[in-house]
């Protein structure tokens, strides 16, 4: 289905080249501040356009809100909310209305549904993280509440990797540059690649940190509502992404058991763990500890050459594309993963209210 | 909430050291044969005790189905099945009352519920993963008419790993070692590195691979149902999963798009790719390739040593552990994977009947 | 939640007062035919102004879809949809923002949201019905592949009843009058008491029957969805809705068993039964016959008349209610009826495509 | 899907002649005593054999529980329970295996499932009730911490109806009769009427009266979760319910709006209203006040007469039904009804903490 999400969901539609993207939220929590330009700049951070590295179109992406918000308030009603698309080259996708785009959904969708909207990459574009990121600036609204704080960041971009863990770095400096990571040695190297990958046509993935803080104790169910397994949905759910992994993910596994505990402390006089191998999760359920997770990144399927496919009569033909692209999608990827983030943290705070009477 | 599935749906209940554990399994289509003996053994798979690198808990699990199948089919009806906890020891678990065992979701439990079954791993051990193999098997009998074949095999233990990727080996090797490892050689590496970890009294951890072949195309919802986020929120949801990637996975994301790219071609007459770095899976809809991932598994934290940790009132303790644990999950686990893809194939499988009206 | 059905589903948004009503439509098959102008008439059907025996606010409502069509034809994906407020007079309403109207959600909503907005009935006026309408509207478009044919008719207002049962009457006479009643004769009378109770400033109530032919058999699930469990759940959900009867309902009662059975005999070469006291439905799954059922309509609170209240403080006042009403909400409520049966019925039966592996 | 409720939800499983009948209970708040007493006294309630007027199978039904409580409280994970099937006379059924029973749900299975187990009435007898009365038991532990009080009474056994309103009786004396009428006079004239029916080998129908007080203020949602469509729906979802109806109900369409208003008051101090038409909900949400509805039971189909049907081959065949049957399902159903009502308020309350971010 489309929806995402039990208590706070979101049900989106919408597709590149249709009128318009958008969503309705539901499970907003009632009395909570809305402010609007938290939630412009919010969707700005994904705005491609931004620099040299990401693509030239220019979109100006403005949400407008139908219905859910009274006076700078949340009601507590379902929030319906519209973001028109304008700025799309519907004549640069003609060459493809009878071909298969190698890696895209094409193929897959023409068998679904049997019919498919050639335009763009339709339902499967990158314009339906719009509605992602409208619901994440919500969330994180109604997160402020309980000082969840949550930071998202490239950590690597093709074979550049930040040399250290989170930890060893001041996320604050996220933003001061064009690629989101904190560490500005090696966002320069990052830049540079990109830069590099964009002049040859082509495109280049990556992997993007997130960290969460003061995550209350006791959010996710033991068995199939885990919250790690949420928020891995969550990403996995995001265009373009092929692997997640919390704690100490792929790399933790070759490791013994006496290597990996997290041994019980106490910090600050409250109950605490020495290291954080787990990454703030136990059972599936946040024990106060940061959490941290990694997601994986594919390069982008379209590219600026010539490529060699199938047309739907299953005939090969060269097939030029047309049409302006990312050559990396990491650093407007980062405010998406903030957002589902968001939504899942909240998601599991609203549930986990109904676990007592009182 | 407790539930995987949307059609095909299953629900568990049952703590390790409570009187059963089951579940009830909603919309199994009618008509399907009912194979109790391939039931019985993919039971058997996971049971513990199979061998010296396991657990020597001799688990007899025998499942008892109490509705929804007739004559030996099928009837369309919930399903509801029940096996009985025997071989418990409660008291090795005594000293547990009033402590934390690090790594484990005592902690978290206790938070959330503010009160905690303490015998055993309660509902967070591994014996909620009969209700798993249950449905799994069940769906596996469904999907016979597709032929779709699920394997699932160890493919890494510690620093251990197998040195080329799946198509290298031949999947029906995989029963023939305790380890479940399709290459000998690998295998009797593993094995040993096994006996020496459990010599320690320390556990280690690994990954899995899984393959699925003939997937019909056309599966997953193009946005919050992708195919794959599906199935990373199964694998992420059993017990000790740090980790899931598909196709490329992580190790792709330093390439271009150039060199990651699937071109279709023509095969057998029929619409195929030239390689399948995508993993059979593109824009969260199945394309017909083979499906392969990989979950990672973390060392397990029982360990059978003392260790440091804190009591309920907050004061350090030095806790022995004592019960009988596994030193590597990985063999147990390979038969849950198959069975939450089996779930997940079979889910979207029925899902994907409703998107047109004839 | 706000969202309606489980496959063919309705997620709505939208106060009176607020900018615009709409939804997304999840789960439409694709490649129905979309006939616009079938969809705008349905929209019509609901829209008050059309007479003098209804509001004579003049909602000009055109429905505007952002998505899921193409080419005139349904793509599968979500189906967005905005209709703009217009007309509206919010000074009509400022009387109010500190009382409590009787009968009204005003107190109801203030004590679960804590937060109110006061302008017009919020999310319970019956603009929220337009989304209900344009679904109703395309699930009829999917159902006519199967000929399904659903009708409703005014068959009580106030006093006055049909004299007979829908077997007697002409359904195409239905759109003949305006208050949507098969009968010439009790029309008349109708709109005669009608007229009255408008003069007096008062409001009405009455029952809609609903009358589907040609639903397949084997629609609906045993237990906790039978099919007359989900339309009366459909029923229930629209505003001053107060019962639901299908078959024989609260009359039949009284009768005995034997006098009450459907004897099953062949009729053109099927299976069918003499009598149709069930309404269509056994054992919640529908047999094939006509499915009837009635829907019972509360005179709606709002007056034009001085009433005694209470404001937020709880002090007694004398509120005189502005605004303009529906004397009689049952004939704009009979395309409502017909919409929220579409759903119901499409639903249930994409649902049932999931019985069988085929 | 066989699941009931949002946040608290049953899932059941079993047939009359399966092994057993049972469920899950998914999302039981944690820390509620565990009286089982009083589960077994409900689990009595329903139980046939009672007297002389309901069916001689003398069930001993006891529920085991699998999970889920530890030392007298819920743990908050999944209750798993059974109650095995004794005492069923399956060579009653014998002459049924070929033939459809007049308004059974025979016909409409075989044509759903292609398959039917013609043993009993299947999924659809009164057993799978079982399920829905421990469910019942269960959410009145929980809400008895909020005071709300359930009473389900038999107001009307055939043209024999209660003179007066609930108001005029005291609802202690309803299980002083076996026909749970809260007056002795209407009781007694029930019970001869039924004993006469029953003498003709014959079935009689009724309507069961619920009073709900005490109901916290704000449960519901207001489009799509209203609280009577959920009542409707729990209600309906029972075997044999035909009709609900709430407040003033089908009987109050006849009235003017100037009739019907629920004025709002001060009483005691607190917001009330002066009349209670709307029973307790207005625009979908309690407010407060008694909620009161009424359902109605058709006469059961299997009837102790010589039956015409057809077989499976479509010939006309003359059927005499054997097995033992009640001639009145009203006072067995009385329970089920409060059950339902007791989830359904329980669902609600839960839901409603997640308005809210505090």
């Amino acid at each position: 289905m489309n929806s995402f999400g039990t208590i706070f969901r979101l049900t989106s539609f919408g597709e590149s080249h249709g009128k318009g993207v958008g969503g309705v939220i539901d499970g907003m929590p009632a009395g909570v501040e809305i402010d609007m330009d938290f939630i412009q700049k919010e969707l700005n951070r994904r705005r491609p356009g931004q620099s040299s590295i990401v693509t030239p179109r220019k979109e100006g992406d403005k949400v407008e809100f139908l219905s859910g918000i009274f006076n700078g308030y949340s009601t507590g009603t379902p929030i319906g909310f519209v973001v028109y698309n304008e700025n799309q080259h519907s004549s640069d996708y003609d060459n493809l209305r009878e071909a298969y785009r190698p890696s895209h959904a094409d193929y897959t969708y023409q068998q679904k549904y049997g019919y498919r909207d050639h335009r763009g990459g339709g339902r499967s574009s990158a314009r339906e993280t719009i509605a992602r990121c409208v619901a994440g600036a919500l969330a994180k609204l109604a997160l402020r509440k309980l000082s969840v704080d949550i930071r998202a960041f490239t950590s690597q971009v093709g074979p550049i990797k930040l040399p250290k863990d989170y930890t060893h770095y001041d996320l604050n400096k996220i933003e001061s540059n064009i690629v989101r990571c904190p560490d500005a040695d090696t966002a320069e190297k990052m830049i540079e690649l990109i830069a590099d990958v964009k002049s040859e046509g082509d495109t280049i993935g990556g992997v993007i940190t997130c960290v969460i803080k003061n995550v209350p104790v006791g959010l996710g169910d033991p068995v199939f509502n885990k919250l790690h397994a949420d928020l891995g949905n969550a990403m996995l759910s995001i265009n373009a992404v092929k692997g997640f992994e919390y704690g100490m993910g792929f790399d933790g596994v070759q490791y013994r058991g006496s290597e990996m505990n997290d041994v019980f402390i106490k910090k600050d006089g409250k109950v605490s763990t020495m290291t954080n191998h787990s990454g703030g999760i136990q059972g599936g359920i946040s024990n106060g500890e940061d959490i941290y997770f990694r997601v994986a990144f594919k390069p982008i399927a379209t590219i600026l050459r010539d490529i060699r496919t199938l047309d739907y009569a299953g005939n090969e033909i060269n097939l030029k594309a047309k049409g302006r692209h990312d050559p990396c999608v990491l650093p407007r990827a980062v405010p998406i993963v903030e957002s589902m983030a968001a939504m899942v943290i909240l998601d599991h705070y609203l549930l986990n209210k109904t676990r007592h009477m009182d």
